[in-house]
């Protein structure tokens, strides 16, 4: 059962914008990348197409909250926690923290709620059921890690 | 007085995902183009380097809401509305309307809170009053629109 | 029979970088939004699922010369040309210019050329003939214009 | 004295499009990924501020083969080669090899050239030489890497 994971990144000279900082939708794109690590570390991908029928996992909230802004060439840690998890749905908070520096600090705090999806023969997709095989494998993260 | 601004984009290629639907945080992207918008419409621009000392406005919370997916060359209207306006900081609301279809609906929700800043002789930004020139210019929207 | 397409973007905020300009990846984005056009103009869509089988565009090559730099808000014309029409593949031509200021300039330069491919049913993508009935809607654009 | 660099990414989700493929404009977002790691590497930024006056490094031409498409989660080593070396100007060569599957395989070449600049009194642009701190340090590598 896991509950987390955390991912690295640099900052690309792509990321900023003229205000001189990584433009703020850019964190959603971060925070898909410490999420996709975590369905890999589990021994999936997020393009679920081994199941029968094929699942996907669309996006129905996210949310961020910046306090200090990330420039060019900041390692920045994205803390994946898992924060709910029903039968059709997971939610997940995100904890960014700059590593240079003196000591790692908080910088953004997000969360994104997806849900487990199947294509219907007319090309609409409906919510089901997360795939057993794979929820037996999440938990939700201890309480104290997500205040 | 204003309070609301509405900017119209067809969704690009480069805009989608291999899931064939508009990747999520490019919805962050498209509330920035009804933002800037309603600044110029005002007369501003968002780089306000026509103030001494120059203002800034970075973004400190941002939200979404997905409902439908928007596809490959879809319209969609950005409807933004100022929902709160404080001395340093604006928030807006956004309603997101796929055109094309046989009536409009709404896709998507979101809301985005800036607050006005200057750069300090160190190079941080410190919060700041909202010049007035530009604040007279701006009111929240009524209720009824905000619902 | 057409050869040309002119599309007009503003630029956006997130398309900047730190150093205050068009990020240069961003001028690739332009020119599917004139090729993207150019399509619709014709009455067809770049995602040519009509066909049977369906035939889609992929780039094999690309490339782009910088003169001047773009800034946010600019307002830039993106001028595509058919530069060369072969049974499978198309060429075009790009000029940008900046239409604010005093007069317009072009600021840079492009070039593209895509393939017609269908998916094989092993998934991979092969090179087929350009539809004819589209292929009968495009010319190659007159040699004083690609000069 | 060096002339290389190898960088490695997976591509996200973010990256890929419609087609099911990475976007072709991001593969000159990754050749930046290298020429920046490059540039790390020697024991510098590509912002150049330590310099009096500081120096930047806009793009003046940029150019992509894609002989195969690169699909989410594929490990992609960028290898940077200094292809060109004058005064004021450096090319360099970019070699895409997809890591994953039985042997790596080239999917994409490209190439840039970039010019050092100072900004003038007028905020414009000026091409200039590059700093002899900087341009000792770099050579041009073997033409058998560059073929």
């Amino acid at each position: 059962m896991a509950y987390e994971f955390k991912a690295v990144r640099r900052v690309e000279f792509s990321e900023t914008d003229m205000a001189g900082i990584v433009h703020y939708s850019n964190f959603f794109r971060y925070m898909e990348t410490a999420e996709h690590g975590f369905f890999r570390h589990l021994g999936y991908s997020v393009v679920m197409d081994q199941f029968e029928p094929a699942v996907g996992w669309p996006r129905v909230h996210a949310e961020c909250e910046y306090r200090q802004p990330l420039r060019f060439e900041d390692e920045v840690e994205i803390h994946m926690l898992v924060s709910e998890k029903k039968s059709k749905t997971l939610s997940y908070l995100f904890k960014f923290r700059k590593l240079n520096g003196s000591s790692p600090i908080e910088v953004a705090r997000g969360s994104l709620t997806v849900v487990c999806v199947t294509k219907l023969p007319d090309g609409k997709m409906a919510a089901t059921s997360i795939p057993k095989e794979f929820a037996d494998k999440i938990e939700v993260a201890p309480a104290e890690l997500l205040a």
